[in-house]
């Protein structure tokens, strides 16, 4: 396991580089990652390259036995480019160009910018090919960052007519695939199909599937231009890139012949901000855990390989709506969580305080006069401690993917029906049990896993259906959620009840669903006697019971009480529960840890707020992200390999167990 | 009294028509609407016309003893039709084409699109001019509705030229009607009149005026085309539009001549979530029973005569904010509060289930998969429940129109003055009374009314006033709310005092107003001495007595402490109240009692909130919109017709009565 | 001390004229404002100027012993100019052009409407040029008004790239200064310099904070050469423009050359609630004091000079949210107001209510039939009681300049970080404290003044921390507030710790910062051991001190507990305390108090709440800006010029006094 950063040599004067690489070198930094925004200064006129400046540092940073890691710097190109070739640049749904003056202004599906890429990568990979000290690359930078997955250019048009000629054999299919005699809206000819324009009322959702497919289908390709110059050049390279915080607009799981390692930009007390609903201080401290750990997840079971962190937050930062100060240990309580769920380097941005331009106020290592700033300790203590450890290994797998993300999110039928917080809900349940999961694709081998957990899967083939149910049959453990096996892969409502092809395996269909506001506050009950009731939020669907056994009723003297909202069916050597409704906490941890415990994961009581466990190669990690101090007590023949039983305020331990209910924790009074 | 339902045969394969035909006539219904957006199917190429399709379910239809109502299909013209013919789209006022891809993406004023709906009317009405299962027919569908009325084209700007010129014989008198001085803005010449485009401060609100006007004109002018087309084929044909709740920017009363039958959709519990404020689960179960009888009462008011309700919601609708489930029996509910407000048919939209397009998840009678969906039983139940009915006989009148509504809606002086809300303020109060309302335009013939409301007649002119007066002076009870009498027909603001002309019959003038934000609690007093104090909101206007007495006076110590904020004037035979201010509920159920009393109409005590009664042909509907039981009392010689004295929630039933005070109502304990 | 009042004789009949004159004559009003819209009425066809009108309406304006103020009319060009030449228009950031239709529809940097604007300027100043009745002239109307000062059309992207090639001599140049190597945004040409345009991400702060001074400085320009047109006719005249409330894209100070006279238009209850959080009623019926002199304050601040309030709200207004009524008296009230903060003129926006277009609702003097509206005895009431008055002389100033508003506002790094609100914060309790500030530029001759206030000083440079070292080393008193320091001229930031050049005279740093939303509760307390404690908000500054002695410490124990919020320094003769927090009220007052206690300035307990003294030329005023009666107690030889100790709601009272502290005031039981 190791720590790197990142660095811009080209904003400091070289007199300073020195001593920046051997701050670097002492800090036990192992990685330096460059280049990332240098096309101006790599190539300042058409056709002159300058590499001068970068072999100068990778050479010091070679002297001083770290590494490092190249950007190809396509995420900015030069103003000379834009001017030579105004057609690159993107366009808003309404005609606007995104123009240069930020970044990210170049349209995926650019002829000309793929020759202007073709020789810019072409540029610095020859010219690195050989060089030992380059050690892979990062393509590009947060591909689709600033809502630039979807572009509205004339090349764009051209390209998503010719993504679904390829699609759909004869216009008719198109037709019928997407289901146009509504509104009378049928295509006579390819030639009519088009980027979504600005309409009189809203969009053909399958057309708007389609485009989204098509959009990100267009970064793959783009991307498969630079990995395949890398490796043409030298294939040893790892070739990676940085994708972001619950990104949607992208399907990473596309990236995954042309990435040898996959990397993600975490900056836990931004995306805290951005996640909406109420934040505790706690979290504008140190994030949220299970918002920073369903991306690891995420990212690490892409690829089923280690990831790392490509830009771990240093400190504060310019661009969340507030510059909250993580609390005092947290940017080492990140590289240690990072390392639990299955990073293998945590690169920190950046070395120093930037000058300049849009980040300004960004916290580095290092401040801008070259003192030390407030995360510098961090990185250096995380880099004593960590070592290397195998690949996580987890018995739970949650079932995710983009295009049930893009279906839900044109069509969410409640304004507070979000795709991710639906899968965070099930997640935290996960988490909170101290269970370590992978966040894999519906359709991936899922003969490894003990349980899974589905929070929704919204569109459903017969083929879907097909592989859950012989995952079942052979003692596999589904739970699924609510608004499963509505649709086709074309967005179209399924002409039978949902959950349609999955109706046989669930044991039961859905006779209505509805949203709901705040207004009600509804509750599901036990089926069992036990007087147990929970709340749940946003969506509830009125079950009919066919083969399954009722689980959950409706409570309340509403129109839906005592109809049925979740059930369980046992199918050949395993069993499937279908909860209809978005369950609150309690509910959640009660289904979650039931699936646990029937398909015997082992598991710890739940957790207490702040406070997560995760395991990783025989270690178990005890993380707290909260401010109160937390004891923990180790049985069996556990023992303590960083830290003991008594953990401060977003401080840590590491326990050596044959378990995770090895340990038990609980806050200090 | 009938029942009908929307279908789209041209969405389900042919050899399950006759299975729906079959269902539909056994649920009762009568009516089928159809083609509503079938231009591609009709004419799948130029000149192409498909009829035969149209032809065999409306045998089918009439084989099973129904009606067909068929729609032109213009407010969805196909794909190959805007390709020809790009200029018949909107733009919007920044000049962004509203381009093909959902629907109503044409322009009314395009000379183009004129041309096409001829030839596509004409061609349906020649097809089933002799047909005698085609009942009627409705134009395109929703004039107006996603912002449609107002169009920026260059057609547009041209059609907005000669309308100018038509209403005003000089570009001096356009300046002088309009009031150009102002900010330098007078015209040279009517080339220089053009549409509102984006400024650097507010429009110009006489011209403003003038432009809504102009839009609402151009809607009615394109409607008489498809009209005069209609009623060329077959004149025995009644011809319809289907209009939206409160809607405001098309004038409903300047399609008097072109329609037969007005209609609307109903979707009370969209309606409600779309209302602003606060909504009760009630509410979200089962709709706001004020705001859908407006609603009826407006459309049955145009043309004085039974109306249709022609998309009622069969269940839970994809489109509003929430997808809540209706209330049990909220279908049939809404079928008989229709019934009771003057509706002769009663048309569920739609049969099933949509697989395809943006309104997939709508309920329909039927699920996507034929069984029955929650409506179909509360459609059925109505169509055995409901009889033919005389129509509804309304003893008060209250006056609206459009003009106010557009005036008021550029200019409101307090971001919550809201016309339509303050006409419900006062209309509630009368429903809360249980009286049957007529709303009718100001200027409508008022003889055969026993009072009169005028929540606002913010634009007031002469003639307005004299046929006011004329009114009162006959015996007539008038209650004025605020706001009145303040501009002339050109959004000028009157040269003399507040209320203008209707000063002398108000017997009082205005001698300041204000609007108050939230910080205020303000309250009103009565000037008898009873120190009873209401609550009021958003406007004050200050008076002066003159001929007038005053009624109410500001209380507290704030400076309008001790002012007048209401009058009454004896003028002849009757009397007029003119109230300043914004009246919360206690203190409009007061002035409403008083009116009604002083009028000597029949009423009943205050009802409970979501209880109301509606009167038609000497039937009494008693309607529970609520989830409380209630009781109801019958006196003299009333007897039940349908139900009896005690209704659940959601129910309802009907009294055969003399008035409406021969029931008394209370919630059960 | 004179009254006057806005006139528009254009809008109503001449032979009404005469009447208006002659009532504003006994009213005692002074000056007449006019011809601020005229230009179609001055010249209704190019080159046929009508110039009668105006004429005869200054005669009588003179023949009633009266002045005339003429306005030249180029807030608003005719249709017929702007249709011949329509590239005079401005175009929003996204192309749209502004067009005619309300007004300010012009560039500042259209060379075609400077060839207008000396054409009609020129006409009308020699017209009057010996005309002893016309006294002075405003240029146009509220430059910048509905957000027109910055223009993205053609003309201003020639006119930037003009600019910024006057400000840097080389391309190289400008990249340094701007720091483009970011993002790969290097210049190669100074052609490339281009406007803010759409762009994917945020833009240049650099070239943002250049763009603010250019578009500032292009209506300097523009108002230049209208008022040397006007001091070549007669350069006996004062020429002023009518500024805003605390309006911000506008350098005020760069007119000082061009403008004799500085004017502004105050709308008491309309700022207020254009301000922001939450709004008392007393607030709403007559305005916040503070705001209101801190405009005062400023605009007399600029030229050190007496200024003009050009427009004053007469009643209530049509254009804010709400159209409160203005408390009794609280017309009166404005304008003593104005005159203890150093006006010599009020002028009241409008005679009579006007009947047309976008100011209807709009109060007067007179109501739009003649008769007297509300304001119209305040108004005769304070011409009666005003008088002549020296300067105003103010021993305290506060820092204020438009770059750091320009560069805080894009880039606030937290949503509630408002530069104006910043400044309110300090100024507010200066003036609780009964102290006369002027209002200045940092860099202004400070050596008058017994302390000054800095809130901010966000870009700082070297020259500036001469400057203020000077001030204090002389024996100055400084306080100085958090932000300060932190970038260079060019907003990059600098590459020293915060503050940067003034860490020596401050004797401490920045060693983190930090913005915090409303979920802390932040707190800092005393050094001195009593424990008090004090809020905070939305900032704070962890401080490192070197020669300083702490003052205020971080209370809690949050990760800053403990570390240094606010160190004083002892530097020559003076001292100067550096607060990094964004202080609440009593933190505030207790700062000012004690800064103002160590610079021997007379000063006053902690004012009530809408109470305010202030102090010209040995008057006192007491204002009474709440609805509770207070009682004044005067000492020593003390006397009442006006009213007398008890005062009651609204109103105020003048006396005589050697200092502010002859008078103590309580809220009256």
């Amino acid at each position: 396991m190791s720590i790197g950063v990142c660095y811009f040599p080209e904003h400091w004067p070289r007199e300073q580089w020195e001593t920046d690489v051997r701050q670097m070198a002492d800090a036990g930094i192992e990685y330096v990652r460059m280049a990332e925004f240098s096309w101006r200064v790599l190539e300042p006129e058409r056709g002159a390259f300058d590499f001068e400046w970068l072999d100068e540092i990778v050479e010091l940073i070679g002297e001083y036995g770290m590494q490092a890691v190249l950007c190809t710097p396509t995420a900015a190109p030069p103003r000379w480019l834009v001017e030579e070739r105004p057609e690159i640049r993107q366009r808003d749904r309404d005609g606007t160009v995104r123009d240069v003056g930020s970044r990210r202004h170049y349209c995926f599906n650019s002829a000309a910018y793929r020759e202007e890429t073709e020789r810019v990568v072409r540029a610095m990979a020859e010219r690195y090919a050989d060089d030992p000290r380059v050690v892979g690359w990062q393509t590009d930078n947060e591909y689709g960052c600033h809502g630039t997955t979807r572009c509205y250019c004339d090349d764009c048009a051209d390209a998503f007519r010719d993504w679904v000629r390829e699609e759909y054999e004869t216009v008719d299919e198109l037709n019928e695939a997407w289901g146009t005699t509504f509104w009378s809206q049928q295509y006579d000819d390819f030639e009519q199909v088009d980027l979504p324009r600005p309409t009189p009322a809203q969009d053909h959702p399958a057309m708007l599937l389609d485009f989204a497919r098509f959009s990100s289908d267009s970064v793959v390709k783009y991307n498969r231009l630079q990995a395949d110059l890398l490796r043409e050049a030298n294939d040893e390279w790892f070739v990676t890139h940085n994708f972001m915080n619950l990104f949607e607009s992208v399907d990473t799981y596309d990236f995954d012949e042309d990435l040898d390692l996959i990397s993600w930009d975490s900056y836990p007390t931004g995306h805290v901000q951005q996640a909406g609903g109420e934040t505790t201080t706690d979290e504008l401290r140190a994030g949220n855990p299970d918002l920073l750990s369903f991306n690891h997840d995420l990212y690490r079971s892409v690829l089923d390989r280690p990831f790392w962190v490509m830009e771990q937050q240093p400190g504060d930062v310019n661009w969340p709506p507030h510059s909250t100060q993580p609390a005092e240990g947290a940017m080492r309580l990140w590289a240690h969580h990072a390392t639990a769920h299955g990073a293998d380097a945590v690169v920190y941005f950046r070395w120093r305080r930037c000058l300049e331009g849009q980040e300004q106020y960004h916290a580095g290592l290092r401040k801008q006069d070259g003192s030390a700033d407030r995360g510098y300790d961090d990185a250096t203590r995380a880099a004593e401690e960590l070592f290397d450890l195998d690949h996580v290994d987890a018995p739970v797998a949650l079932l995710h993917d983009y295009e049930n993300a893009w279906a839900l999110g044109e069509q969410p039928h409640a304004p507070d029906f979000d795709y991710w917080q639906l899968l965070q809900s099930f997640y935290a349940s996960l988490r909170a049990h101290g269970v370590q999961v992978d966040i894999v694709h519906p359709e991936s081998d899922l003969e490894s896993y003990d349980a899974v957990v589905a929070p929704t899967l919204h569109l459903a083939t017969e083929s879907l259906a097909d592989h859950l149910t012989a995952y079942v049959e052979s003692g596999g453990e589904l739970l699924l959620g609510p608004r499963t096996g509505v649709k086709d892969a074309h967005n179209k409502l399924r002409p039978d009840l949902q959950p349609g092809p999955l109706s046989e395996l669930v044991g039961a269909s859905v006779d209505q669903h509805e949203s709901l506001p705040t207004q009600f506050e509804p509750t599901v009950a036990g089926t069992d006697g036990t007087n147990a009731e929970y709340a749940f939020r946003t969506w509830a669907e009125w079950l009919e019971a066919d083969a399954a056994e009722p689980l959950l009723e409706y409570a309340g003297d509403d129109i839906e009480g005592g109809r049925t909202a979740a059930v369980r069916n046992a199918v050949g050597e395993g069993s499937v529960v279908y909860c209809g409704v978005w369950p609150e906490t309690d509910l959640a941890n009660d289904l979650v840890g039931s699936l646990l415990d029937r398909a015997g994961v082992r598991r710890m009581d739940v957790l207490p707020d702040g406070v997560r466990v995760a395991r990783r190669d025989g270690h178990t990690w005890v993380l707290n992200f909260g401010s109160d101090p937390i004891a923990v007590t180790l049985e069996g023949d556990a023992s303590w390999r960083l830290g003991g039983p008594e953990i401060g305020p977003f401080d840590l331990a590491i326990a050596e167990t044959n378990a995770v209910d090895d340990l038990s924790v609980r806050i200090r009074d």
